[in-house]
């Protein structure tokens, strides 16, 4: 039931149990998604997470990315895995059978990006890389630019980029300097450095295609003067593939995710790099965003991947490793235990099944709400696509800073064995550590959310929200063994809806660094919250399930779904109680504190 | 006045203002130990941290040992590392002048083992270990061992190592299969295989003691059936070396400190193993954690000593790196603002300093109580080595813990710089994760503090050390501007005796896994509460030094000590709220966990 790296029962529980995503089938785009094309999607998926993912995720890691001779080499296995995900027809998957996708809704795509992830975050990511960039040319760009790169995008023969940050330009998008020079032609000569772009060149693909942000000529200042362009390595002229003058200065050493190459351009030093303006120009920042909780989510996705995979590679061991005995037990004739009988060990383990699986259900819960908003009903599309906004930065962050503690924590049960590379736990450990920084660091999206999102359209969104975690109140409320947990949840939601309101208030007060100075504890304090939601929501639903199941390894599932459930309120919930008192002080510390004085 | 990895002024304050490290002097052991020769201690350490250290950290990583034909091969800069801090007297230093030692006051040493450790944790490990297996044969063995083993480790050529783990005996040491025949000429045959053995063979000394517990023939099952052994790589015979049947299997790849190996070793495959006998046979436990305070403390400073680099290094970036804007400006034109002066980050940074600090004191202060446990008054003795038993597992396991998150925040200042090879943070952050797990996990330490150390003496050391932390809450309410701090902590102190209180209760009434089920986070409570008073009590001496001070560094200094005691008081020692919460549940909710519900 469980392979390797993921839970495949849990992924059909959120989906039919929780989600109802056989739902969606209401709606005529993906009228197809019954629930056998469900389930054969994520075996599809899994298959290939077996044979062309899972297997090379160690050697990838040992033989590394590497920068030879102006080239960068990547592990061999890396074409037939593109491919093999590129003739599945995944790259595309999401898109309309018009444009040679196949319509399937996002909660179930990004449950198979999940399994995908958590195979081989690495050789996976270059694909999904290529689908974001494929799809904003498909979105903004022009029937000529579409015809030229999408189809070879689609056939993963070519790779796609994003291609945002530079040197003095990593979090302040706004201060991109990367120059397009009109051409008569129509196209645009670009110069500028490119840095940490992510499958930036290597040997897998035939070309590069970046999406790339730049300022035209003249443009304005800051954010509303930078535009998008599909930037190729090599441009198709009369015919041919000709060098674009891209060229790769070198690649990142990175600590983790050693496997998924990040690429240092340089771009028009001989004065002949060609771009194509895809979309308006001046909108090229908008354009991106419009993509950007696409690529949040997925970044959620490639964290709890990773820490899926530890969690299972822990829970293996604990159920195989003897060691110790119980305190009350100080016969040592006996044999050691498992230490799966250890309740710190099963303290751990049940941390980490909580923070993968409660994210999990979040990002798709956000899935479900992506396909609402885009093909829901009027009313259900507004409301859904709000509630998505909002909790786009949690679901993004939840999964990447805690799944950075599960898998630490995963290492922990392993002890001495897990900091040793006779396992996978020490590559999960430096490969997760990235996803808090990819996609705006958590600082940036604690910003985001207390900055902009949770003011959304009046506060909206947030309203929403708490009618759905009311909703799953009520719902557990009406159940026995879960009436104190529905009453904890519902005790902490009033007092976090307070502080909220507190926090607003000081906005409309004071200049926006006072409210937003503990932006990330205010982020920290909602992730956990929304997390607390979604396991209660499972727990409501698998006590229902539970009374109707049989066989012990079914009846062991739902059970678990409680007490985690129940771990998750006992031991994660109770942290907001010094989240919400240190969000109520208002005492300036770290906006007041001098720089001088931090030494 | 902050070098790269260790701020110099900062361990003035702690020994001379703090802790009256001087006011040794007046036991006879550490007459020449005046505040002269303490500056002139750190100065030396530190010469030798710039010049044998510091600069090779990098190096020892990239070029990391490796096995190669049957050998152990490490960084040629390790072997004058070693060198070095052997003939500046380093390796005895605590040690008797008539042993060759330096008389030196662990508080003074221990300040500078961190120096050490801050500049190249990786080589000077190998010495330290060198100095503690000396010790136990200094302490425990017979003259002709001592004569034969302790000059040559104590000069460097000979490394020492502590043998403890077994493939089948990681945490459970009881469960050690090593086998000890005694021999007609007073030796014993070992047979056996240790494993994770820290500096178990190199290149960079000429002969490697093991300190190596096993099982004579015979003795009883467990704990009281272990001895302990000096097991030399080349046993001196007839004025010769003579190999002693002692094989390096290969040695262990590990994510980081990867300069300092770890071995698989095989003892006695060809029946010619010989070892010596340590002390008294069937006492090697109680002879190995004799020693065990010591080497937990350096652990503690181990890891700290990586935070401390790690918080300079993103000090150093946050003053250098512009990004962004304030939210109030949004003005592009304007040049954007150096990192530093953002709020989130000075919160980072606050942390890191909050962190580092706050352990170096509390591990000074274990140092000074090891002092006062050796040389002091006979009622301070009692005292001081009640004390440091109880707050061993904390001094070993928050640096090691919290130093964990320490050196991820200070990757999360850099963003993507961070987690790349270009700055030394992402080696930063594969070294410290594996002081949670040497000398004890955190699991264990857990078990030890509650389990214990809390009940040692009838709750005597407990006692006191309420004691010890209420003097200083007086001595903080005293002063205005700490008032609210000082009843901040006496708060949390009154609850958590009290919840300690409770926990005991419990053990008296159920079976000892009931109690100790949450162990952990009674040892995170713990941790919390004792760097509060650490801050609360360097904070009270700030106030006063910064009115008598003179100079911009000087009042930037006391300033930020200021600023951090309350950066912890305001977001750490909230902390203490959820922790409290949760210990004072009764749900056994880990421990009843059927371990097939995890799944």
């Amino acid at each position: 039931m469980i392979n390797q790296y993921i839970h495949f029962r849990n992924l059909r529980f959120l989906l039919h149990e929780v989600l109802d995503a056989e739902g969606l089938t209401r709606f005529e785009k993906h009228a197809a998604y019954d629930r056998e094309a469900i389930d054969m999607s994520l075996d599809a998926a899994r298959q290939i997470g077996d044979i062309h993912l899972f297997p090379h995720y160690r050697e990838m890691d040992k033989d590394k990315a590497r920068f030879q001779d102006g080239e960068v080499w990547v592990h061999p296995t890396l074409r037939p895995a593109i491919k093999a995900l590129a003739d599945g027809g995944w790259i595309a998957a999401t898109d309309d059978f018009a444009a040679g996708g196949q319509q399937m809704p996002w909660t179930v795509f990004n449950a198979c990006l999940l399994i995908f992830y958590a195979a081989n975050g690495n050789a996976a990511s270059y694909a999904f890389l290529t689908r974001g960039a494929a799809n904003l040319i498909r979105t903004f760009g022009d029937e000529n630019l579409n015809r030229t790169f999408v189809p070879k995008m689609y056939a993963g023969d070519w790779q796609g980029t994003m291609a945002l940050t530079e040197p003095q330009a990593g979090s302040s998008l706004s201060d991109i300097t990367t120059a397009a020079e009109p051409q008569p032609d129509g196209s645009y000569r670009i110069s500028g450095q490119k840095i940490y772009i992510s499958g930036g060149d290597h040997r897998a693909v035939d070309n590069v295609i970046h999406l790339l942000l730049a300022r035209i000529k003249g443009a304005p200042e800051g954010a509303r003067g930078i535009s998008l362009f599909a930037v190729p390595k090599f441009r198709p002229e009369g015919g041919e593939l000709v060098a674009n003058d891209v060229v790769t200065a070198g690649i990142f050493g990175k600590m983790g995710q050693k496997g998924y190459v990040a690429a240092h351009l340089m771009l028009g030093e001989k004065n002949d790099c060609k771009g194509y303006l895809v979309g308006q120009p001046h909108k090229g920042l908008a354009h991106m965003f419009l993509m950007m909780n696409e690529a949040r989510v997925a970044t959620g996705i490639m964290a709890i991947g990773t820490a899926s995979a530890a969690y299972y590679a822990a829970l293996k061991y604990a159920n195989e490793r003897p060691q110790g005995r119980h305190p009350s037990n100080k016969d040592v004739a006996q044999p050691q235990v498992l230490i799966i009988e250890h309740a710190d060990v099963k303290r751990m383990l049940l941390f980490q099944k909580a923070v993968v699986e409660g994210s999990i259900a979040l990002l798709l819960q956000c899935s479900y709400y992506a396909d609402l908003a885009t093909v829901g009903l009027p009313e259900e599309k507004q409301r859904a696509h709000l509630l998505l906004e909002l909790l786009t930065p949690v679901a993004k962050s939840y999964p990447a800073e805690m799944g950075i503690q599960a898998v630490s924590t995963a290492m922990q049960c392993l002890g001495g064995a897990g900091y040793c590379d006779d396992f996978p736990i020490e590559q999960f450990y430096r490969d997760i550590r990235v996803n808090a920084i990819y996609e705006g660091t958590t600082g940036i999206h604690g910003m985001d959310l207390l900055g902009r999102k949770v003011l959304l359209e009046d506060g909206k969104a947030m309203t929403w929200l708490l009618e759905e975690i009311k909703a799953v109140i009520e719902s557990a409320r009406a159940i026995d063994d879960l009436r104190d947990m529905a009453e904890a949840l519902e005790n902490t939601v009033r007092q976090f809806h307070k502080t909220t309101l507190g926090l607003i208030r000081l906005a409309m007060e004071d200049k926006p660094e006072v409210f937003l100075a503990d932006a990330t504890l205010y982020l920290e304090y909602f992730g956990i919250v929304v997390i607390s939601w979604q396991w209660l929501k499972q727990a409501a639903i698998a006590t229902g399930s539970l009374k109707n199941s049989t066989g012990e390894e079914e009846k062991a599932f739902y059970g678990g779904k409680l007490i985690t459930a129940r771990y998750f309120i006992e031991y994660e919930l109770v942290k907001t109680k010094g989240l919400d008192e240190r969000l109520n002080r208002r005492d300036r510390l770290t906006l007041d504190a001098d720089p001088a004085f931090i030494n």
